[in-house]
């Protein structure tokens, strides 16, 4: 997002019940240290995403952890790492007290990344990158050019999925220092470290330490800003659960035109699941999965509406002829979505012959509305593939069990799953930040009732029965999860600035 | 298949038009003469093995030419490699004419191999290894053994499809020879080398060479025995077309909870297509698939009903608790098959992201039945695709063309396809197949109208207009176009007896 250049004294907001806000927005000296210290933020953003942070690797995780403890320590937050149970990954835990505050304000990110084995990165994933605007996304010296460009985007695993977002807030912590402005509440942080793997311990680590973590208001800094390239806040997440499903063929591939006509085929075997739980347009098919979704409330819809047109530009950008489900991309978020990550079954390219392959396998998650819960998920897909014939088994049959059943498929649920979230747009503490990062932005920011994306968040949320906010930094186009993920550092630039807002200003 | 000492005086058959019959079948002098060189066969058989043969490698399967050739030219073949143009792979011709003798058989094979990167190999595909009986196949030292025991299996690539047949027909030949038995035909070998690619070139090699290959009766020796271990002969093969389809998502990976309920998903697409086309039974859906396939003859039905029951077996020993189709395996021959050899989509295992995938791919072969052609079934799959909304294209679908269009598809048709041929099971050239092997094995042999498999033969039995006989000599299980490819011994030992019984006694 570029700076706008509005004067934030010409907006006006209805602050709602804002018991005490600042008399100025620090945004002008916020952005003026940023200025000068562009080269120095970039050069611990580089650091931080040098630190390979693959969800399912835990010791590279629990090296990111004691860096970013250490990194808040030298500035004077008491830390702590908490844990679920021992050798889990650790959540960095930080809290900075503000004498004379009522209000605690948690903020939340998490600091692991996704897997990095996709082809076709243009850099190494740990190895941060600056390259210049896209399409070219030319390498570029940063540390020799005569100014930064914040159009050039820096390439990592993290950049936008989440490291960004804990950059931005210890560098606004930075800014607000130098700058002599005091926080208006106290301050606590929680980086997750299993985010990426759908969070399966996290619920507990939050259980157990829930006195520790517990405040008045959380606000998650994490996926990315709209489309429209306008900041925009959230009130909740989608929950997720996923599975992955194996059906069987013969024990040894076969000779296709020996046996082609004869023998039980799992590419189709495969492909015929998949078309059992969903169709091309989206559509679940398991019947009951829309049962228990949340009505759309009538705010929810007024905001929807509100959002800008990005899906005509979207449609350009990547190349699609046609959308699924309802033409707004939001509207999606409404209800549940199945996603089928992967299909796979039977040699292709170098090793192809015409055989018939022993198993096929596919992989699926469902993103879950609020009202929905993975357990009855869970039991109504098992319940539909049961219906179809299906003997669901929880590892490799044995020869028996293979003779006595014709159809048998093995299904493992992930290990990690929640619930989905969702927090009222009209709470004190959500117009507080609502009305915090419309000053710092100049113009009234987007509303969106909760993200298509998932969040161990829920679980905080849940337990601590504390409002939540969604405040994204990344650019919508930040590949996170894929090839190529980066931050725009205009984003980045910015995100310090409505970081820096929220911890000077925020109070109700 | 084991030796089931029968005498071969005390089988009669109604031999028809036999005009030359031999006064005794060669067997035993066959079988004392592999008796005494078993050693010597099996150093040969092995030393063509390790020869890295797959059809796809061009300058490996001209070095496995030049060497059957060298082998064919030691014998007193007058051999010639054969091209359909330059550069593309050769067939060996060999040529033996009898003095005297009326008639000419073409013994044809083919000596190039199916790719090798499938996993699971036991031993290294071209580095032959003998192993003991299944399920143990423990290494074994051959050389130092004191005998060999005929369960014991040579595990390489092509040792059953398609070297095994041209080691016994070698062998067969030096058995004859050392026995001073004479043969009663003139004998052409034609030894193609892309057969495992689809023999893109061989129906112009064929036309090329029309004149120097001819004969009156045409033996494959290709595919494999009935599974009951019997002696089977067959008088066609199956055509075969196949096709690799991709279907295309967003130019780039996409998060699933941000935008899988409005992107289009290739992981269904390409599920969806193949369910489209075929079903979980077996069923083609493709309108008028099985409108040009030729009636079942009531030769064809006695034939298929005398065939052992191999199914129950099967199921056990592959550990399909159901069959598609037909119950009887080969029932299902006498339509066309679909199979699909492979389907993949989206990242899955190290790689797995909660992500939309870009593009989805899967590859089909059909297996054709005698009426139909592959220009016709190319052009109803593509017609049933087309109406199903697909717009089908040859190369990757620049970005004008994805937004055009809301469903692409990729198809290619591979380079190699060919009809089906059946030649009928009661004419005298292939009445004189049946006397002569049913005397070698001691009882009347299986016949099957036509294998289920296909073969580069069916362009030179629709080019010469000469009847074709199939004669296997590999175990049923031999894992062709698998990892793990293995012949048997005693179907080694039993080929060599079945092909010098064809080469004495031979005439009609």
């Amino acid at each position: 997002m570029m700076f706008r250049g509005i004067l934030v004294a010409s907006v006006t907001l209805a602050l709602g019940a804002v018991s005490n806000v600042q008399a100025a927005s620090p945004k002008a000296a916020v952005q003026a240290w940023r200025k000068a210290h562009e080269r120095e933020i970039l050069a611990d953003f580089s650091a931080l995403l040098a630190m390979p942070n693959v969800a399912t690797v835990q010791a590279d995780v629990e090296k990111n952890a004691a860096y970013i403890q250490s990194l808040l320590e030298k500035r004077g937050f008491k830390t702590e790492l908490l844990f679920a149970e021992p050798g889990t990954p650790p959540s960095v835990f930080a809290e900075l007290k503000t004498p004379g505050a009522t209000r605690t304000v948690v903020f939340y990110a998490h600091y692991d990344g996704q897997p990095i084995s996709q082809k076709g990165w243009i850099s190494t994933p740990f190895e941060p990158s600056m390259r210049t605007a896209l399409p070219e996304a030319k390498p570029i010296d940063w540390k020799s050019a005569a100014s930064l460009d914040p159009e050039w985007r820096i390439y990592a695993r993290s950049a936008g999925d989440d490291k960004g977002s804990i950059q931005a807030l210890i560098s606004a912590f930075d800014a607000l220092k130098a700058s002599g402005v005091k926080p208006t509440v106290n301050i606590k942080l929680l980086y997750e470290g299993e985010e990426e793997q759908g969070s399966p311990h996290f619920s507990k680590l939050v259980a157990k330490h829930l006195e520790t973590v517990r405040g008045d208001l959380l606000i998650m800094g994490d996926g990315p800003m709209h489309q429209s390239g306008k900041q925009e806040i959230n009130f909740g997440n989608r929950g997720i659960t996923g599975f992955k499903a194996t059906v069987y063929g013969p024990l040894k591939p076969l000779h296709d035109g020996h046996y082609g006509s004869w023998a039980p085929s799992p590419t189709v075997m495969i492909a015929s699941l998949v078309m059992s739980l969903r169709d091309d347009e989206g559509r679940i098919l398991i019947p009951g999965v829309y049962d228990d979704v949340a009505p759309i409330s009538s705010a929810d819809r007024t905001a929807l509406a509100a959002l800008p047109d990005v899906e005509t530009g979207l449609k350009q950008s990547l190349g699609l002829g046609r959308n699924i489900g309802p033409p707004r991309l939001a509207d999606g978020y409404m209800a549940p979505t199945l996603n089928v990550r992967a299909i796979h079954a039977g040699d292709d390219g170098p090793s192809a012959a015409n055989a018939i392959a022993t198993q096929g396998d596919a992989s699926f998650d469902f993103r879950l509305d609020p009202g929905e819960t993975p357990a009855r998920i869970q039991a109504l897909t098992e319940d539909w593939l049961t219906k179809q014939g299906w003997y669901i088994v929880r590892d490799t049959p044995d020869l028996a069990l293979r003779l006595a059943h014709p159809k048998i498929a093995r299904i493992n649920w992930d290990a990690g799953s929640s619930i989905a979230t969702e927090s009222p747009m009209d709470g004190p503490a959500a117009k507080a930040v609502a009305a915090s990062i419309s000053r710092t932005v100049g113009y009234p920011i987007l509303k969106l009732p909760f993200s298509g994306a998932s969040s161990g968040m829920a679980e905080i949320v849940n337990q601590m029965k504390a409002p939540m906010v969604g405040v994204s930094i990344a650019n919508y186009d930040d590949n996170q999860h894929a090839q190529n993920e980066n931050l725009r550092l205009g984003n980045l630039w910015d995100g310090i600035e409505v970081y820096a807002g929220l911890l000077a200003d925020l109070n109700w």
